[in-house]
């Protein structure tokens, strides 16, 4: 692609003023807001799981960061190809909600990474 | 693959007692140690460099973390296949040496992410 061409597809903060449009560091990822379909936001990138074999990421964690900050934060998994980078809202939109995340979210990250649901 | 079977491919601490084998969280890979081929340790893994469009992790940045911790960090890329995860030493082994950081290592986690050498 054109080196000034903004890249919106898939997760990734497009960086213009950089060589390397194509990839993102996973701690830049990691806790990016992100925010439903309907403009609501959800919570932020809790981590990315990656299959150990391939290096492929199979889903991303997102959590709701719990109420207020005092805990009692859920867990979803969404898929990468989910995420997509909205410059306007600095941040993702997936799609899902905060109706989703409260009903279907895991209460542990660990139940989430799991997908023992 | 068996439940209890430990996984040594690829990165990924084995994890006997859950459910998931195949999958490892950005945040666990981010900050565990790398050892070179000579088994002396090089450093750590700084993050994952993702693509944003197909969630293939590209290569992984290790960095050395520099000089007692006073700065001067160097950086380099290690294929994440290059990576395998080693019980004894908890932590990675990876196709490189200290040497090779010291003469080939960026001096900034942005250059090495870049892939601009």
């Amino acid at each position: 692609m054109p080196e000034r061409e903004i890249d919106t597809s898939g997760p990734g903060a497009p960086v213009e003023t950089v060589g390397n449009h194509e990839l993102i560091g996973s701690d830049r990822v990691e806790g990016t807001s992100v925010y439903g379909t309907d403009g609501a936001k959800i919570g932020h990138v809790h981590n990315l799981m990656v299959n150990k074999r391939t290096g492929q990421v199979a889903h991303v964690i997102v959590s709701d960061g719990g109420l207020f900050g005092l805990g009692g934060s859920r867990y979803m998994r969404v898929s990468w190809g989910d995420l997509t980078y909205e410059p306007d809202l600095g941040g993702y939109v997936a799609g899902i909600t905060k109706d989703m995340m409260d009903e279907r979210g895991r209460i542990s990250a660990e139940d989430a990474e799991m997908q023992i649901w």
